[in-house]
């Protein structure tokens, strides 16, 4: 690492010259494209905006374990690059397990502490009677054959961590992380190199927790609002890896933005809302109507955020972690206002706390209704 | 990764049974080398025990943080290859801070649990007065010059970790890791690569306690026994990393033998003995001389009980695991006879609880005695 060190010193400064120039500009007007290296455990309409985005530069999708297997997520993310004619970006694969949680410490933690609404990659049925079908539940390395047909291209043989760290020290301080599902990646690209947090532009994520309200009046929105009605500082991503998190939330990033469950709960992918990205662009179409509605737009508005802060209607300063400690608040969201964090090395984050959900729709289906590159589709 | 975990498939019975002509042949007339990576945080007689032994292959020395920062440990093992003419042995950089232990959060479990005995790279000074020196404390990129005379020759530019995955791939079912320090970088490696411990032939370790008691009655002896005397279930390595230490010991290794600090309090690198190593080999005598006595010998046990399980007076088939909790037992070593481990993935280890102090020093001089190959030194 010490030579990539080496070499990142005498570039760092034109490096941040050239980004500080792109930032300056409009999105459209700049003359280069913004990196993002997207890290997901799965594939939705996130990476369809991030791709279909002008002037970005989509460098890789890493997908790890968390909502579904590893494995599984990258099946849908080759499938998504296919279906958007963008085989020219690459599919890595990232971390299968997390750190230290397990579906084993997951059984015993329920018996101590009560049941959680969803478990991802281990989910075997919901508790209660739940509009959202439960996925199968399956190992780790089966791939069942995917609803929007099974990816014909394969995924890269470089470890998503090592693509991260090397993507970092090739274009320092020009690479945005969109990280939407648990953070195992990135815990492991930061204790394998100590530099890669500082070299990433920003880290902008998908997790976590604060204070979320139910909004919307429908009963998938209340039957979601089980996630947090008695839990308010526990959501999936970090809960899934807690370990991972506070690692990732204490290291040294330039910038960091946090999309929680919050903003969330003022969207929702409904039956009306998939019609109209259908009817956008006929390419997405036929995936598009196959999704199951009801979901909130968790990972949409992580990237949409992004793309166009002046979605963000408010936000504020705060330090995060996460409680790593197995006991009844094991994954929960720990926050402070700027003094009264404790100075583990945690971070100020620019924390969304709404957003602007009409806004967000319409920027979502203008990214899907621009034309396809031309890449011959497989 | 999952190509390389195709290529296993058909070559791993054959690789088991080579393995297993080597075994059951005497280590000198085996038809191949033993293959042994060494994990260390620092370097010192175990690395040339290994490197001077007959029959066996260093495909590496991988050195991470914990007795000294990763770079200083570097460093030394550098200049170790280079005394012993083995610069054909690589040493790479491993990982430079634990997953999620730290100076500072070391510096509140103090304050709340009481002062640690040995806290290596962020050890400031000793309690009590003590024989030992105490090593300067500096920031982690500082390489002090060395007693044995700084090194001319270059770590890898290979992660340690990559190394590592890359060698168990390369050789799978052949491969021995000789651990003898914190436990960061199998952790990582693990966490990249599921199929990573289970494609080692074996982890042999230096790490955790039982239940030591003081055996040699010298001063030394008694100051290195304020490490269990009041905690006998907390050792160096282990306490550094504690989740590292819990992820390496609940995967799936095909054997485990694991050599805690119990063993260590019959040895001591006594004025008599370094004298007697000094006087081996004119080769090591320069640094041996220089070498602080008064030690315990606690990575040379690992690397001799590998080496010549013979030396073992007494083991046990025990499950171990770490306390990662964040509280007053806080890395301690946590281990059960069969059928009381709780069965959170933890293993079954060859826990050596004694062995033949005498034979051991004569089988490190014997070691030390073998004359250096004839490679040009540095």
């Amino acid at each position: 690492m010490r030579i990539l060190r080496a070499l990142f010193r005498p570039v760092a400064l034109a490096a941040l010259l050239v980004s500080g120039t792109a930032a300056s500009g409009s999105a459209s007007h700049a003359a280069e494209a913004r990196k993002v290296i997207v890290d997901d455990d799965g594939s939705g309409i996130a990476e369809w905006m991030l791709l279909q985005a002008p002037n970005v530069d989509v460098l890789g999708i890493t997908i790890l374990s968390g909502d579904v297997w590893r494995d599984e997520g990258v099946a849908h993310a080759l499938r998504a690059v296919e279906i958007a004619h963008r085989t020219d970006v690459p599919v890595l694969r990232g971390a299968v397990y997390p750190l230290l949680n397990s579906e084993k410490l997951t059984d015993r933690w329920e018996a101590l502490y009560g049941k959680l609404v969803w478990k991802g990659a281990w989910m075997k049925k919901w508790v209660e009677p739940t509009v959202q079908s439960t996925p199968p539940y399956h190992a780790p390395d089966v791939v069942p054959h995917l609803p929007e047909g099974d990816p014909t291209i394969k995924a890269s043989d470089e470890p998503a961590v090592m693509f991260m760290i090397r993507k970092v020290h090739e274009f320092p301080g020009q690479v945005t992380i969109v990280a939407t599902g648990p953070m195992t990646d990135l815990a492991l690209a930061q204790r394998l190199d100590p530099s890669f947090a500082s070299l990433a532009k920003e880290l902008v994520y998908m997790g976590g927790s604060l204070n979320p309200q139910q909004v919307r009046p429908d009963v998938a929105a209340a039957q979601f609002a089980r996630e947090f009605a008695n839990s308010p500082r526990r959501e999936f991503n970090f809960r899934f890896d807690p370990e991972a998190a506070s690692i990732v939330l204490r290291a040294p990033w330039r910038h960091i933005v946090a999309v929680p469950a919050d903003p969330s709960t003022a969207t929702e992918l409904t039956p009306e809302f998939l019609h109209k990205l259908a009817a956008a662009n006929p390419a997405f179409a036929g995936t598009i109507s196959k999704r199951e509605p009801g979901f909130p737009l968790w990972d949409e508005i992580a990237a949409a955020v992004w793309l166009d802060p002046s979605l963000i209607t408010r936000s504020e300063e705060l330090y995060v972690d996460v409680n790593s400690q197995f006991g009844a608040g094991y994954g929960d969201t720990l926050s402070w206002t700027p003094g009264y964090q404790p100075d583990l090395d945690e971070q100020r984050e620019t924390v969304v706390r709404t957003i602007d959900a009409p806004k967000l729709e319409a920027f979502i289906t203008s990214l899907l209704a621009r034309p396809l590159p031309n890449l011959s589709p497989k």
